[in-house]
Protein backbone atom coordinates (compact mmCIF):
# COMPACT_ATOMS: atom_id res chain seq x y z
CA UNK A 1 0.00 0.00 0.00
CA UNK A 2 2.65 2.71 -1.59
CA UNK A 3 -0.56 5.68 -0.21
CA UNK A 4 0.56 5.03 3.08
CA UNK A 5 4.08 5.83 3.12
CA UNK A 6 3.10 9.24 1.25
CA UNK A 7 -0.12 9.87 3.36
CA UNK A 8 -1.02 13.27 4.77
CA UNK A 9 -4.49 14.55 6.33
CA UNK A 10 -5.96 16.81 3.75
CA UNK A 11 -8.36 19.54 4.86
CA UNK A 12 -9.17 20.83 1.63
CA UNK A 13 -10.97 19.94 -1.33
CA UNK A 14 -12.11 20.10 -4.90
CA UNK A 15 -15.18 20.66 -5.93
CA UNK A 16 -15.95 17.51 -7.29
CA UNK A 17 -18.12 14.96 -5.53
CA UNK A 18 -17.34 11.76 -4.36
CA UNK A 19 -19.94 9.06 -6.32
CA UNK A 20 -22.11 7.00 -4.16
CA UNK A 21 -20.66 4.28 -6.23
CA UNK A 22 -17.19 4.63 -5.39
CA UNK A 23 -17.57 5.21 -1.89
CA UNK A 24 -20.54 2.68 -1.38
CA UNK A 25 -17.82 0.13 -2.87
CA UNK A 26 -15.26 1.61 -0.41
CA UNK A 27 -17.49 1.30 2.59
CA UNK A 28 -18.87 -2.66 1.25
CA UNK A 29 -14.89 -3.25 1.30
CA UNK A 30 -14.00 -2.00 4.48
CA UNK A 31 -16.85 -4.78 6.06
CA UNK A 32 -13.61 -7.34 5.56
CA UNK A 33 -12.11 -6.14 8.62
CA UNK A 34 -12.35 -8.49 11.57
CA UNK A 35 -15.19 -7.58 13.85
CA UNK A 36 -15.93 -9.23 17.26
CA UNK A 37 -17.74 -12.86 16.79
CA UNK A 38 -18.72 -11.10 13.29
CA UNK A 39 -20.92 -9.11 14.60
CA UNK A 40 -19.82 -5.98 13.18
CA UNK A 41 -21.03 -3.53 15.85
CA UNK A 42 -20.74 -0.35 13.86
CA UNK A 43 -22.92 1.87 11.89
CA UNK A 44 -21.71 5.00 9.40
CA UNK A 45 -24.13 7.85 9.15
CA UNK A 46 -23.59 9.22 5.84
CA UNK A 47 -23.35 13.52 5.73
CA UNK A 48 -24.20 14.80 2.13
CA UNK A 49 -26.47 17.21 3.35
CA UNK A 50 -25.23 21.44 3.22
CA UNK A 51 -27.63 22.05 6.19
CA UNK A 52 -26.59 19.07 7.99
CA UNK A 53 -22.82 19.80 7.08
CA UNK A 54 -23.37 23.50 8.78
CA UNK A 55 -25.10 21.74 11.92
CA UNK A 56 -22.26 19.50 12.64
CA UNK A 57 -19.29 22.15 11.72
CA UNK A 58 -19.45 23.67 15.33
CA UNK A 59 -19.28 20.74 16.97
CA UNK A 60 -15.46 19.93 15.11
CA UNK A 61 -14.63 23.50 16.76
CA UNK A 62 -15.64 25.18 13.00
CA UNK A 63 -13.18 23.43 11.31
CA UNK A 64 -13.57 24.74 7.36
CA UNK A 65 -13.65 21.01 6.39
CA UNK A 66 -16.87 19.72 7.69
CA UNK A 67 -18.59 22.41 5.49
CA UNK A 68 -15.84 22.33 3.11
CA UNK A 69 -15.74 18.16 2.28
CA UNK A 70 -18.33 16.56 -0.19
CA UNK A 71 -18.92 13.95 2.37
CA UNK A 72 -18.88 13.63 6.28
CA UNK A 73 -19.09 10.38 7.63
CA UNK A 74 -19.39 9.73 11.09
CA UNK A 75 -18.36 6.18 12.54
CA UNK A 76 -20.67 4.96 15.27
CA UNK A 77 -20.33 1.79 17.67
CA UNK A 78 -23.61 0.33 17.39
CA UNK A 79 -24.86 -2.15 19.76
CA UNK A 80 -28.85 -0.81 18.77
CA UNK A 81 -28.78 -3.50 15.77
CA UNK A 82 -27.67 -6.60 17.13
CA UNK A 83 -30.22 -5.86 19.98
CA UNK A 84 -33.01 -5.52 18.19
CA UNK A 85 -31.61 -8.90 15.79
CA UNK A 86 -31.23 -10.75 19.54
CA UNK A 87 -34.99 -9.08 20.43
CA UNK A 88 -36.31 -10.41 17.42
CA UNK A 89 -34.83 -13.85 17.31
CA UNK A 90 -36.17 -14.80 21.30
CA UNK A 91 -32.65 -13.86 22.79
CA UNK A 92 -31.90 -12.24 25.56
CA UNK A 93 -29.43 -9.33 24.86
CA UNK A 94 -27.05 -7.83 27.37
CA UNK A 95 -25.07 -5.32 25.80
CA UNK A 96 -25.95 -2.19 27.93
CA UNK A 97 -22.96 -1.79 29.75
CA UNK A 98 -19.31 -0.83 29.50
CA UNK A 99 -17.27 -4.01 28.02
CA UNK A 100 -20.38 -3.73 25.22
CA UNK A 101 -19.26 -0.21 24.49
CA UNK A 102 -15.37 -0.63 24.15
CA UNK A 103 -16.40 -3.86 22.32
CA UNK A 104 -18.69 -1.90 19.43
CA UNK A 105 -15.89 1.08 19.68
CA UNK A 106 -13.19 -1.10 19.09
CA UNK A 107 -14.80 -2.78 15.68
CA UNK A 108 -16.10 0.68 14.64
CA UNK A 109 -12.34 2.13 14.69
CA UNK A 110 -11.03 -0.94 13.34
CA UNK A 111 -13.46 -0.88 10.45
CA UNK A 112 -13.39 3.29 10.15
CA UNK A 113 -9.18 2.67 9.54
CA UNK A 114 -9.43 0.40 7.04
CA UNK A 115 -11.85 2.66 5.43
CA UNK A 116 -9.13 5.16 5.41
CA UNK A 117 -6.22 3.34 4.42
CA UNK A 118 -8.57 2.14 1.11
CA UNK A 119 -9.83 5.59 0.36
CA UNK A 120 -6.36 6.85 0.75
CA UNK A 121 -5.62 4.52 -1.76
CA UNK A 122 -7.89 5.30 -4.26
CA UNK A 123 -5.85 9.02 -4.15
CA UNK A 124 -9.23 10.54 -1.67
CA UNK A 125 -8.03 12.83 1.10
CA UNK A 126 -9.80 12.66 4.47
CA UNK A 127 -8.79 14.27 8.11
CA UNK A 128 -9.94 12.50 11.15
CA UNK A 129 -11.99 14.53 13.35
CA UNK A 130 -10.95 13.64 17.13
CA UNK A 131 -13.12 15.77 17.97
CA UNK A 132 -16.33 13.41 17.80
CA UNK A 133 -15.65 12.46 21.76
CA UNK A 134 -15.88 15.64 22.99
CA UNK A 135 -19.70 16.90 22.32
CA UNK A 136 -20.88 13.52 21.29
CA UNK A 137 -24.23 14.43 22.79
CA UNK A 138 -24.95 17.37 19.90
CA UNK A 139 -24.26 15.04 17.20
CA UNK A 140 -26.44 12.00 18.89
CA UNK A 141 -29.18 15.06 18.64
CA UNK A 142 -28.34 15.73 15.04
CA UNK A 143 -27.98 12.72 13.77
CA UNK A 144 -30.70 11.16 15.63
CA UNK A 145 -28.90 8.19 17.18
CA UNK A 146 -30.64 6.05 19.66
CA UNK A 147 -29.78 4.13 22.64
CA UNK A 148 -26.87 1.48 22.03
CA UNK A 149 -25.56 4.14 19.39
CA UNK A 150 -22.55 6.21 20.38
CA UNK A 151 -20.46 8.54 17.77
CA UNK A 152 -16.84 7.54 17.80
CA UNK A 153 -14.84 9.19 14.82
CA UNK A 154 -15.62 11.55 11.81
CA UNK A 155 -13.71 11.61 8.49
CA UNK A 156 -14.10 14.76 6.25
CA UNK A 157 -13.85 12.93 2.35
CA UNK A 158 -13.04 14.54 -0.92
CA UNK A 159 -10.30 14.60 -4.04
CA UNK A 160 -7.38 16.74 -2.08
CA UNK A 161 -6.76 20.39 -3.31
CA UNK A 162 -3.46 20.71 -1.15
CA UNK A 163 -0.21 19.13 -0.80
CA UNK A 164 0.33 19.50 2.85
CA UNK A 165 4.07 18.61 4.16
CA UNK A 166 3.98 15.49 5.89
CA UNK A 167 3.75 15.61 9.71
CA UNK A 168 6.92 13.52 11.08
CA UNK A 169 6.94 10.88 13.75
CA UNK A 170 8.58 9.31 16.53
CA UNK A 171 11.58 6.48 15.18
CA UNK A 172 9.83 3.25 15.67
CA UNK A 173 12.18 2.54 18.99
CA UNK A 174 10.37 4.45 20.33
CA UNK A 175 6.96 2.77 20.23
CA UNK A 176 7.71 -0.88 20.55
CA UNK A 177 9.09 -2.84 23.75
CA UNK A 178 10.33 -6.42 23.77
CA UNK A 179 8.59 -8.89 26.51
CA UNK A 180 7.75 -5.91 28.62
CA UNK A 181 7.66 -2.81 28.87
CA UNK A 182 10.73 -0.59 29.18
CA UNK A 183 10.42 2.82 30.94
CA UNK A 184 11.27 5.71 29.12
CA UNK A 185 14.45 6.99 30.93
CA UNK A 186 15.24 11.59 30.71
CA UNK A 187 17.74 10.86 28.05
CA UNK A 188 16.08 8.28 26.19
CA UNK A 189 13.30 10.76 25.89
CA UNK A 190 15.55 13.74 24.62
CA UNK A 191 16.61 11.02 22.00
CA UNK A 192 12.82 10.35 20.94
CA UNK A 193 11.53 14.38 20.93
CA UNK A 194 14.65 16.12 19.89
CA UNK A 195 14.52 15.82 16.64
CA UNK A 196 10.66 16.37 16.50
CA UNK A 197 11.35 19.70 18.71
CA UNK A 198 13.43 21.09 16.39
CA UNK A 199 11.44 20.65 13.12
CA UNK A 200 11.45 24.46 11.91
CA UNK A 201 7.95 24.31 12.04
CA UNK A 202 7.85 23.15 15.67
CA UNK A 203 10.14 26.00 16.56
CA UNK A 204 7.43 28.25 15.12
CA UNK A 205 4.23 26.79 17.04
CA UNK A 206 6.76 27.12 19.96
CA UNK A 207 6.89 31.03 19.42
CA UNK A 208 3.20 31.43 18.10
CA UNK A 209 2.39 30.40 20.95
CA UNK A 210 4.54 32.27 23.25
CA UNK A 211 5.58 29.37 25.23
CA UNK A 212 9.01 28.00 26.28
CA UNK A 213 8.53 24.02 25.28
CA UNK A 214 6.45 22.57 22.62
CA UNK A 215 5.34 20.32 24.86
CA UNK A 216 3.50 23.43 26.53
CA UNK A 217 1.73 23.85 23.56
CA UNK A 218 -0.13 20.57 24.22
CA UNK A 219 -0.59 20.67 28.08
CA UNK A 220 -1.29 24.36 27.96
CA UNK A 221 -3.46 25.05 24.87
CA UNK A 222 -4.37 22.24 22.77
CA UNK A 223 -4.95 19.48 25.32
CA UNK A 224 -5.51 20.59 28.64
CA UNK A 225 -5.81 18.85 32.30
CA UNK A 226 -9.07 21.25 32.81
CA UNK A 227 -10.51 20.92 29.27
CA UNK A 228 -9.71 16.98 29.54
CA UNK A 229 -11.43 16.75 32.89
CA UNK A 230 -14.25 18.21 32.11
CA UNK A 231 -14.56 16.29 28.60
CA UNK A 232 -13.86 13.72 30.43
CA UNK A 233 -17.50 14.10 32.61
CA UNK A 234 -18.85 15.23 29.08
CA UNK A 235 -18.11 11.88 27.57
CA UNK A 236 -19.14 9.61 30.80
CA UNK A 237 -22.59 11.05 30.76
CA UNK A 238 -23.59 10.80 26.70
CA UNK A 239 -22.40 7.00 27.55
CA UNK A 240 -25.15 6.55 30.42
CA UNK A 241 -27.33 8.52 27.80
CA UNK A 242 -26.78 5.74 24.77
CA UNK A 243 -27.59 3.41 27.65
CA UNK A 244 -23.54 1.94 28.08
CA UNK A 245 -23.37 2.43 31.92
CA UNK A 246 -26.31 0.26 33.22
CA UNK B 1 -5.67 -3.56 -1.79
CA UNK B 2 -6.28 -6.64 -2.75
CA UNK B 3 -5.65 -8.66 0.18
CA UNK B 4 -8.43 -7.35 1.92
CA UNK B 5 -10.94 -8.88 -0.36
CA UNK B 6 -10.07 -12.41 0.31
CA UNK B 7 -8.78 -11.58 4.42
CA UNK B 8 -9.95 -14.11 6.58
CA UNK B 9 -8.66 -14.59 10.41
CA UNK B 10 -5.54 -17.02 10.14
CA UNK B 11 -5.48 -19.13 13.90
CA UNK B 12 -2.33 -21.68 12.53
CA UNK B 13 0.55 -20.70 11.24
CA UNK B 14 3.57 -22.79 9.86
CA UNK B 15 6.93 -22.52 11.60
CA UNK B 16 9.06 -20.13 9.56
CA UNK B 17 9.90 -17.05 11.79
CA UNK B 18 8.33 -13.13 11.79
CA UNK B 19 11.56 -11.60 10.66
CA UNK B 20 12.36 -8.16 12.81
CA UNK B 21 13.67 -6.70 9.80
CA UNK B 22 9.97 -7.40 8.21
CA UNK B 23 7.86 -6.88 11.41
CA UNK B 24 9.83 -3.63 12.11
CA UNK B 25 9.29 -2.23 8.40
CA UNK B 26 5.51 -2.67 9.08
CA UNK B 27 5.52 -1.30 12.71
CA UNK B 28 7.48 1.71 11.07
CA UNK B 29 5.33 1.75 7.98
CA UNK B 30 2.05 1.96 10.27
CA UNK B 31 3.42 5.18 11.96
CA UNK B 32 1.91 6.98 8.76
CA UNK B 33 -1.46 6.02 10.22
CA UNK B 34 -3.05 9.92 11.55
CA UNK B 35 -2.95 10.40 15.36
CA UNK B 36 -4.05 12.94 17.91
CA UNK B 37 -2.14 16.20 17.49
CA UNK B 38 0.55 13.73 16.19
CA UNK B 39 0.87 12.05 19.84
CA UNK B 40 1.41 8.94 18.74
CA UNK B 41 -0.78 7.72 22.10
CA UNK B 42 0.22 3.81 21.52
CA UNK B 43 3.12 1.30 22.37
CA UNK B 44 3.56 -2.13 21.02
CA UNK B 45 4.94 -4.97 23.31
CA UNK B 46 6.41 -7.67 21.28
CA UNK B 47 6.11 -10.93 22.30
CA UNK B 48 8.61 -13.81 21.21
CA UNK B 49 9.69 -15.46 23.93
CA UNK B 50 7.93 -18.92 24.87
CA UNK B 51 7.54 -18.43 28.56
CA UNK B 52 5.76 -15.19 28.07
CA UNK B 53 3.15 -16.62 25.70
CA UNK B 54 2.74 -19.70 27.68
CA UNK B 55 1.58 -16.73 30.46
CA UNK B 56 -0.47 -14.82 28.38
CA UNK B 57 -2.48 -18.06 26.66
CA UNK B 58 -4.65 -18.56 29.80
CA UNK B 59 -5.91 -14.81 29.79
CA UNK B 60 -7.06 -15.29 25.93
CA UNK B 61 -8.81 -18.46 27.13
CA UNK B 62 -5.73 -20.94 25.85
CA UNK B 63 -6.80 -20.17 21.96
CA UNK B 64 -3.30 -22.18 20.85
CA UNK B 65 -2.71 -19.49 18.40
CA UNK B 66 -1.18 -17.58 21.20
CA UNK B 67 1.28 -20.36 21.93
CA UNK B 68 1.10 -21.30 18.19
CA UNK B 69 2.22 -18.09 16.54
CA UNK B 70 6.01 -16.87 16.21
CA UNK B 71 4.61 -13.22 16.99
CA UNK B 72 2.47 -11.91 19.31
CA UNK B 73 1.60 -8.48 19.79
CA UNK B 74 -0.37 -6.20 22.17
CA UNK B 75 -1.22 -2.78 21.14
CA UNK B 76 -1.57 -0.49 24.16
CA UNK B 77 -3.19 2.59 24.87
CA UNK B 78 0.28 5.11 26.18
CA UNK B 79 0.15 8.45 27.61
CA UNK B 80 2.78 7.73 29.65
CA UNK B 81 5.76 8.49 27.58
CA UNK B 82 3.85 11.44 26.16
CA UNK B 83 3.20 12.25 30.28
CA UNK B 84 7.25 11.75 30.83
CA UNK B 85 8.13 14.12 27.78
CA UNK B 86 5.64 17.05 29.06
CA UNK B 87 7.45 16.62 32.95
CA UNK B 88 10.65 16.77 31.14
CA UNK B 89 9.90 20.26 29.73
CA UNK B 90 8.48 22.41 32.07
CA UNK B 91 4.87 21.19 30.96
CA UNK B 92 2.18 20.34 33.17
CA UNK B 93 0.41 17.01 31.46
CA UNK B 94 -3.09 16.15 32.63
CA UNK B 95 -3.93 12.83 30.79
CA UNK B 96 -4.91 10.82 33.70
CA UNK B 97 -8.76 10.85 32.72
CA UNK B 98 -11.53 9.38 30.33
CA UNK B 99 -11.26 11.07 27.96
CA UNK B 100 -7.41 10.96 27.56
CA UNK B 101 -8.08 6.89 27.77
CA UNK B 102 -10.85 6.80 25.04
CA UNK B 103 -8.32 9.38 23.01
CA UNK B 104 -5.55 7.25 23.10
CA UNK B 105 -7.70 3.60 22.69
CA UNK B 106 -8.45 5.32 19.25
CA UNK B 107 -5.25 6.15 18.57
CA UNK B 108 -4.16 2.65 19.38
CA UNK B 109 -6.88 0.84 17.36
CA UNK B 110 -6.05 3.16 14.57
CA UNK B 111 -2.33 2.02 13.85
CA UNK B 112 -3.10 -0.98 14.73
CA UNK B 113 -5.91 -1.79 11.78
CA UNK B 114 -2.89 0.05 9.61
CA UNK B 115 -0.87 -2.41 10.40
CA UNK B 116 -3.12 -5.81 10.07
CA UNK B 117 -3.50 -4.66 6.42
CA UNK B 118 -0.39 -3.89 5.37
CA UNK B 119 0.47 -7.10 7.30
CA UNK B 120 -1.92 -8.66 5.21
CA UNK B 121 -1.08 -7.48 2.32
CA UNK B 122 2.52 -9.06 2.66
CA UNK B 123 1.18 -12.44 2.94
CA UNK B 124 1.13 -12.84 6.78
CA UNK B 125 -2.15 -14.20 8.68
CA UNK B 126 -3.17 -12.47 12.34
CA UNK B 127 -6.25 -13.34 14.59
CA UNK B 128 -7.63 -10.19 16.42
CA UNK B 129 -7.84 -11.05 20.07
CA UNK B 130 -10.81 -9.63 21.52
CA UNK B 131 -10.01 -11.19 24.95
CA UNK B 132 -7.68 -8.26 26.06
CA UNK B 133 -10.13 -6.19 27.47
CA UNK B 134 -11.56 -9.22 29.18
CA UNK B 135 -8.74 -9.58 31.80
CA UNK B 136 -6.58 -6.56 31.15
CA UNK B 137 -4.82 -6.87 34.70
CA UNK B 138 -2.97 -9.52 34.24
CA UNK B 139 -1.78 -8.40 30.86
CA UNK B 140 -0.31 -5.49 32.72
CA UNK B 141 0.94 -7.97 35.58
CA UNK B 142 2.64 -9.83 32.89
CA UNK B 143 3.52 -7.31 30.57
CA UNK B 144 4.88 -4.71 33.20
CA UNK B 145 3.19 -1.50 32.14
CA UNK B 146 3.30 1.37 33.98
CA UNK B 147 0.50 3.83 34.81
CA UNK B 148 -0.88 5.42 31.86
CA UNK B 149 -0.42 2.71 29.87
CA UNK B 150 -3.50 -0.18 28.65
CA UNK B 151 -3.73 -3.20 26.80
CA UNK B 152 -6.23 -2.48 24.25
CA UNK B 153 -5.46 -5.38 21.40
CA UNK B 154 -3.59 -8.47 20.27
CA UNK B 155 -2.88 -9.44 17.40
CA UNK B 156 -1.15 -13.27 16.92
CA UNK B 157 0.77 -13.02 13.66
CA UNK B 158 2.91 -15.65 11.10
CA UNK B 159 2.43 -17.04 7.86
CA UNK B 160 -0.82 -19.03 7.32
CA UNK B 161 -1.17 -22.73 7.42
CA UNK B 162 -3.95 -22.95 7.01
CA UNK B 163 -7.21 -21.16 4.37
CA UNK B 164 -10.75 -21.19 6.18
CA UNK B 165 -13.89 -20.37 4.78
CA UNK B 166 -14.16 -16.58 4.55
CA UNK B 167 -17.11 -14.93 7.22
CA UNK B 168 -20.02 -13.55 5.67
CA UNK B 169 -20.83 -10.20 6.29
CA UNK B 170 -24.02 -8.20 6.31
CA UNK B 171 -25.09 -6.27 3.26
CA UNK B 172 -23.99 -2.56 2.88
CA UNK B 173 -27.66 -1.20 3.09
CA UNK B 174 -27.55 -3.31 6.85
CA UNK B 175 -24.62 -0.56 8.28
CA UNK B 176 -25.26 2.56 6.34
CA UNK B 177 -27.70 5.30 6.92
CA UNK B 178 -28.10 8.48 5.27
CA UNK B 179 -28.59 12.32 6.91
CA UNK B 180 -29.87 10.33 10.10
CA UNK B 181 -29.97 6.69 12.03
CA UNK B 182 -32.74 5.15 10.35
CA UNK B 183 -33.88 2.65 12.91
CA UNK B 184 -34.14 -0.78 12.15
CA UNK B 185 -37.95 -2.55 11.20
CA UNK B 186 -38.32 -6.12 12.07
CA UNK B 187 -38.54 -6.43 8.44
CA UNK B 188 -35.42 -5.74 8.17
CA UNK B 189 -34.25 -7.18 10.26
CA UNK B 190 -35.48 -10.34 8.78
CA UNK B 191 -33.75 -9.26 5.67
CA UNK B 192 -29.92 -8.13 6.46
CA UNK B 193 -30.18 -11.31 9.17
CA UNK B 194 -32.03 -14.22 7.99
CA UNK B 195 -28.85 -14.77 4.80
CA UNK B 196 -26.73 -14.99 7.68
CA UNK B 197 -28.85 -17.36 9.70
CA UNK B 198 -29.34 -19.75 6.69
CA UNK B 199 -25.80 -20.43 6.37
CA UNK B 200 -25.34 -23.97 6.38
CA UNK B 201 -22.44 -23.34 8.80
CA UNK B 202 -24.68 -20.94 11.46
CA UNK B 203 -27.24 -23.23 10.96
CA UNK B 204 -24.77 -25.91 12.74
CA UNK B 205 -23.42 -23.55 15.28
CA UNK B 206 -26.83 -23.32 16.50
CA UNK B 207 -27.49 -27.37 16.37
CA UNK B 208 -24.18 -28.35 18.09
CA UNK B 209 -25.19 -25.62 20.94
CA UNK B 210 -28.69 -26.80 21.63
CA UNK B 211 -30.05 -23.57 20.66
CA UNK B 212 -33.28 -21.93 18.63
CA UNK B 213 -31.94 -19.16 16.82
CA UNK B 214 -28.17 -18.22 16.15
CA UNK B 215 -28.55 -14.54 18.02
CA UNK B 216 -29.24 -17.19 21.29
CA UNK B 217 -26.03 -18.49 20.92
CA UNK B 218 -24.14 -15.26 21.05
CA UNK B 219 -26.87 -13.80 24.08
CA UNK B 220 -26.85 -17.10 25.95
CA UNK B 221 -23.66 -18.64 25.19
CA UNK B 222 -20.85 -16.36 23.97
CA UNK B 223 -21.33 -12.24 25.00
CA UNK B 224 -23.93 -13.19 27.89
CA UNK B 225 -25.45 -10.14 29.68
CA UNK B 226 -23.75 -12.01 33.27
CA UNK B 227 -20.20 -12.12 31.95
CA UNK B 228 -20.65 -8.62 30.45
CA UNK B 229 -21.66 -7.07 33.50
CA UNK B 230 -18.99 -8.55 35.63
CA UNK B 231 -16.37 -8.41 32.96
CA UNK B 232 -17.30 -4.41 32.69
CA UNK B 233 -16.47 -3.65 36.37
CA UNK B 234 -13.17 -5.38 35.60
CA UNK B 235 -12.50 -3.29 33.10
CA UNK B 236 -13.21 -0.50 35.02
CA UNK B 237 -10.79 -1.55 37.73
CA UNK B 238 -8.09 -1.56 35.51
CA UNK B 239 -8.19 1.74 34.01
CA UNK B 240 -8.98 3.23 37.52
CA UNK B 241 -5.36 1.43 38.42
CA UNK B 242 -4.07 2.32 35.23
CA UNK B 243 -4.69 5.99 36.41
CA UNK B 244 -6.88 6.84 33.86
CA UNK B 245 -10.21 7.47 35.69
CA UNK B 246 -8.64 10.13 38.72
Amino acid sequence: MKSLLSRRSIRKYTKEDVSDELLHRLLADSEHTQTMGNLQLYSVIITRDREKKRQLSPIHFNQPMVEGAPVVLTFCADFRRTTLWAEERMANPGYSNFLSFVNAASDTLLYCQTFCNIAEEQGLGLCYLGTTVYMPEKIIDILKLPKLVMPIATITLGWPDEMPAQSDRLPLNAIIHSETYHDYSPEMIDRFYTPKEELPQNRQFVAINHKETLAQVFTDIRYTKKDNEALSQTLLAALRRQGFMD
